[in-house]
């Protein structure tokens, strides 16, 4: 296990920040399933980074060619490859790097791990760029899953402290997870993007990085989706999230916020709706019970620590020397990731989502 | 995926609450390792029922029956089997839950997953009575993890919103860890059991139910395991922990909180100890770095819900009739599964770092 | 990956010869199907010693104990557990068998895979009765398998070289698969009984053993199950197949003969029979393209090398001397153990045409 | 399970014979390897087309493009990405196929399996180009095992029944593996040349095809690679080998003939030989006793069907008009495969090779 995931439909991302290019094999898609090119591209783009003040300065196209698996924009049932290439790369900004690990990245680990033969260019396959992958997996995913009718849709929970309005997990409209779905800065109460915007700034200002949490939220999935133990919607979905670098944290409805609530309180209340179906009265359970959904939209939060690299002095030592050292980090950096981090977390969302889908021991 | 696991040691999880009875077998231990039986039997004791009013009343010996994998208290290399017989189940108590799902439970998606074939009495495999095939499994793999430095230790994080003092993640003495092993209501300092004990007791005595958290500590790890992406320590982690019943959020190092931290506080800077070790000043990234350890403790916690099963009148449907009604559970239910569940997160987390440590990719 | 198979329904196999006892997890059956436990005691009985001469005359009861998974004998979705007890060991037999292994047996193999700490009384958990558990397993899937309206059926294709005659592969007729179903010397003409029973004994009274080869049919299955490349059906099926001790060959349709065949003669040509249904002329496909099911009969082969301990004095090695040394076996033996590997056979390729019948990739 | 495989080193493989390319994702592979590039390109070569009078016309230089996973020529232990693209392509040539599926091909059970959305340009995904990615990803592994020791080398063992001198198992020389690794026409007997490219020949004259065995060597493999059941030599290996297309049978060591031996011929001796070593006097175990290793060399013969492209006139389905029809294929097909097999089975025999030593479950 490492870069490859799935027992349905299987993902093995491949790709380093400088190096030739990125990309990923998507194997097990259903055959027959249109893939609107214009529309990968779109999630392909909220992720890329060129945009926007919060994010790293780089500009990549991250535009993905297709080397097999559709035809005529149509699965074929072989496995799906796109690669995107790496344009905009200035390694000489990382030659220091194998000497002095950068504190909080993975410099230090990756060179322990991989006898020092790890690409540290750019943090080579650790780089968040390497999500791009996951993107276009998880874009061509919610296509196959919104024909089913199963929206996804996150968005900045918080940043620095500053949180944006919930989501209501009794009831999530279908508008507000397109508007949502099409956004660079995605928010449900958009007054927060100024006070949030201002403190990224701020940080940047102070040559330093900020944090924060991103929440997703599934609507239109049928109840009795997962299993209990190991295959449950949670562990299906935390061993996906926990991909994304910089996760530190994954909770699902009421999270840990349960922990201090009492059972009556955290119970959700079952009742027939004017259909007929069977709902909750409040979903503290995130959807999930046991495991298995319970037709209640799915809520999950993720935690997104601070940008690692930041230009201030930071102590660390030097593996050559064998001496502490000062570190200043240059190249370009993201102040703050967490709203490029929201398309990603739908994708790999998407993608866990569709495996639960296609299990069902049907016969 | 469902009630198997794993990579390289895999557990498979079988049993019912209700049923003959339950168990694990675990597949991929190495050969020659003692099993000290004496001490898996100290692990299963401080999962079972039956000693405190924190929990159930139903008593359970829970010894468990070796079938398979064992010769002379020594690992064959063969699959280990352990069969744990149910005695004291009554059954009865359960009779009415497949009309009427208790709210927070899993008896309605069960119920929608395996279209009502599945065994409901005590919750049939949903039950945390299953977590003792998981104790187990866990009490062989700390016995061969500890043999080569490795020490695993959780704590009662906090009840019913009291919390006890976190680990400090920079240093967890040996003799703390040694001492939480062997406790039933483990606590990091001893004072916090008194008032966690009473807003338990309030909640049973309101027909009702608290929940908490669970902070586990492995120390003695080597840095350079894991790998990125979905290979990476969290991922394992926590695709274990979410395998546990009742449990919500799983978080790493200084998990949510990171979120509304700046990169320069959250950076744990590295330094040089007296040995010559790379260490680090502060552990907010828990001792993972990029999926990776870096060397120093593991900090990992768990979020536990309020057990779903209370006595209170509860609004629910009955699945009969197609009515909305009233659900009044009787049977016997722990008011905070919370101390019982310390012992499975370190079992949990004893397997997954024993597959971690096996993998290693070397030749 | 050892004793632990599958990616729908995962089996995991435990025990050993003189152990306590042996059995089967079986995880990810759908729920709701009834197992007549007469049926599965009566596959398990045709694997089962003690009946007949060409077999060991250890007797066993075999007798599967069900700990979880079933209610009122119908599957519940979660985990099957099926546990038989060993009760006639002898183990004193096997005194030696440490010191000088046995030559054409694990001994050696499992001694250097182990470091010595392997079981090997009776061959511990290498002893062909630990395909009771696959039989087991095999025994609930064909009922699944049965009520989709697909049959397996095998036989004894060769023994010591006399053959039976070979299915026709275009048209295996239901009674035949049936009545192959319930004999413990299963043949197509059974005028091959008697001189393949006379060469057993043969060469039992010369203190040595003969291999052979057993045949096996699948009828009813749709076309289009499989995958192309890793994911075929000879690939799932061999992953199996080769788990079954003794097993040295296993081939589809013509198999090696198809390597002395043309293609004009090897390709089957299609038709359309009468209900407008694809058909093929001839099946040296053994019902198999492109690792893909045809809708023909599934034909498969397997190799069963002649019973690796004989009574003869052999050349070996004493693993505490140092020296060569000589070998005489003692124990009960099996001159013969391919008429008890025809239902043992039966059993994995229920199992893997199951797995193959509950992929689909559909939604 | 498709067209991933793989527990330690996993590979996918992607791409169809005529679209834009294909190739292979390597994760998994230990860091700090050398890749020698030449030597990677001949294997390539010994599998391309368009060399010989045995193999298709058609024309493709088969030069990777690496994305990712080296630096310098060295893995860095993050995903390997080769790339091969597609350039002579004459996709007009298989207009009709999706119509009149090729007896002996996968045309009728891809249109079944995946709904008629598969590319069946060429075979699509199914054809036997697409092992391009095995030899590449072979190529990378038999590097790493030679640094090891472990040498691997296949001959053509049999074409159109006329046969080559077969491999004595007892004693395979390393000059004799490395001449193989050579050849693009790999015999162990040079004279046999002749008479074999008559057959083909003459096949090709009648427009007909032949098949043929490939048989492989691996020496240096210490004792002890392995496991019993599902985990032995024999499936892994097994479930590599079926994914090339055309295999139709794959046999160790004596093989199906060993189902005509006696175990008193059958067993191997065990003895010491001058170094203290253990080894047998023969080998008919194919170097594979319980499943694991002996330490002795591994035999593993795979059967290859004739190809089943043929210019002949043959019957088949009309899948449009519902009627049977006659079908002339036209296109650049090979007569015979075999030679071209040989480096495929190399290739996948050291992917699972090297899976095997990197299992080991050690600590």
């Amino acid at each position: 296990m490492s870069s490859t995931w799935g027992e349905r439909v299987k993902i093995s991302i491949f790709g380093e920040s400088h190096g030739e290019g990125l990309g990923v094999v998507i194997d097990g898609l259903p055959a027959g399933e249109a893939v609107d090119m214009q529309e990968v591209l779109l999630q392909m783009g909220r992720r890329a980074p060129g945009h926007d003040k919060t994010a790293t300065p780089r500009k990549e196209s991250d535009t993905p060619e297709i080397l097999s698996g559709l035809l005529q924009d149509t699965t074929t049932g072989a496995p799906l490859c796109a690669v995107i290439r790496n344009h905009n790369t200035r390694s000489g900004d990382y030659g220091n790097l194998v000497v002095r690990p950068r504190p909080g990245h993975s410099d230090y680990t990756a060179a322990v791990r991989y006898h020092r033969h790890n690409d540290i260019r750019g943090g080579g396959h650790f780089s968040g760029r390497i999500t791009a992958g996951i993107v276009f997996a998880g874009a061509v995913c919610r296509q196959i899953l919104l024909r089913r009718g199963v929206e996804i849709g996150a968005h900045i929970y918080a940043i620095a402290g500053i949180h944006d309005t919930p989501f209501d997990g009794v009831s999530v409209p279908q508008e507000l997870l397109r508007r949502l779905n099409r956004s660079r800065f995605a928010l449900i109460d958009s007054q927060q993007e100024a006070p949030m915007r201002a403190a990224v700034e701020e940080a940047r200002m102070s040559l330093d990085s900020v944090g924060g949490i991103v929440e997703c939220a599934v609507t239109g999935l049928p109840a009795g989706l997962g299993s209990p133990m190991f295959g449950g919607v949670e562990n299906v979905l935390s061993s996906l999230l926990f991909g994304i670098p910089a996760v530190k944290g994954v909770e699902f409805g009421a999270g840990f916020g349960a922990a201090s609530m009492r059972g009556s309180r955290h119970n959700d209340p079952f009742y027939y709706d004017a259909t007929g179906a069977v709902r909750t009265r409040t979903n503290h359970a995130g959807g999930i019970l046991g495991g298995i959904t319970t037709g209640m939209p799915l809520i999950v939060r993720t935690a997104v620590k601070p940008t690692a690299s930041i230009s201030q002095p930071q102590h660390t030592v030097d593996l050559e020397t064998g001496q502490d050292a000062i570190l200043e980090v240059r190249g370009r950096h993201d102040p703050c990731i967490v709203p490029r981090a929201v398309p990603v977390v739908e994708a790999a969302t998407a993608l866990g989502v569709l495996n639960l889908m296609m299990e069902g021991n049907q016969l």
